[in-house]
């Protein structure tokens, strides 16, 4: 079984997103700087909230070119968390699940195999994997913007002795940083 | 002539202090985990704000315990930038300056010599140094805490264009990030 993993991309300042949910800082750097190919290979299955969902379905135009979400997903089935009704991605393998995580959890892991469930933000929804104790690492790639204001990488406060620096790399701008969830 | 460097240890999320300017979260750490010898031989001149120096006259029992201040900066000037009057610390060099960061800076780079100069917080006095073109590199000491609130690392809005990240280090639980300053 798989690793249950928190993966982001934040600003130096912590933010995952603008107010408005808008990535410009993240899509400013070169695409070479936010390949994660290698990282992908290990992702079984993925998770996202709502805001998460919203955004990718806006800035990859997915509802018109549905191709996308394969190409970018690898074929790997997703669960989006919300309390709204959202559009599917034509094609592609969503289900839209509301509420408790365990559940969900149980079978996004028999889904993934030998591989990892992959929580792609946000903040409030990885925070609900952690209370649950659901999550082993966290990673963030950290990128060279300062936004000031925006979306939180994490809404609850956790301590030191919670997470263990597990893995620092170095890939052109940014910089992946690996926790180990401590329970 | 060295680089002026703004040096700080941040939390994961991007707060350099908790709201009432705590430090609880960076002290949690074992002091091995925060130990930063090596880079204080490369330092010849220190400035802080005024919120900076009140924490570390707080933390460290500076009035009862002067020497601290001698060890802790192994004899270096420091430059307090305050808008208000602070009590000083008993024969430690410390000039209590106010107003354009230019001329200290010039002032600190005289006094540091072939060494460096290194800005140890705030946020809004490093961003002072951006501002007139002065800091050369940025270098945050991720810590593995999680704050949700608290003092930002930087007040000012930067973008990928303006930081080259130039190496990454990991010393037990924290990561060290080095960026440069382009202009």
């Amino acid at each position: 079984m798989g690793l249950t993993t928190y993966y982001i991309f934040a600003s130096l300042d912590g933010f995952v997103a603008a107010e408005d949910n808008g990535l410009d800082w993240l899509y400013e750097l070169d695409p070479g700087d936010r390949d994660f190919s290698t990282y992908m290979e290990g992702v079984g299955a993925f998770a996202m909230g709502s805001s998460t969902y919203e955004s990718v379905l806006r800035d990859s135009g997915l509802l018109e070119h549905p191709e996308r979400w394969i190409e970018g997903h690898r074929g790997r089935p997703a669960w989006v968390f919300s309390g709204r009704e959202l559009p599917a991605v034509p094609g592609a393998e969503i289900t839209f699940v509301y509420g408790d995580v365990r559940p969900v959890h149980a079978a996004m892991v028999a889904a993934a195999g030998d591989k990892g469930v992959f929580i792609a933000g946000g903040g409030g929804l990885a925070a609900e994997f952690f209370a649950a104790g659901l999550l082993d690492r966290i990673v963030v790639g950290v990128v060279p913007a300062i936004l000031t204001a925006g979306k939180p990488l994490f809404p609850q406060p956790v301590t030191s002795a919670q997470l263990k620096l597990e893995h620092v790399e170095h890939v052109r701008q940014v910089a992946y940083l690996t926790y180990a969830c401590l329970r």
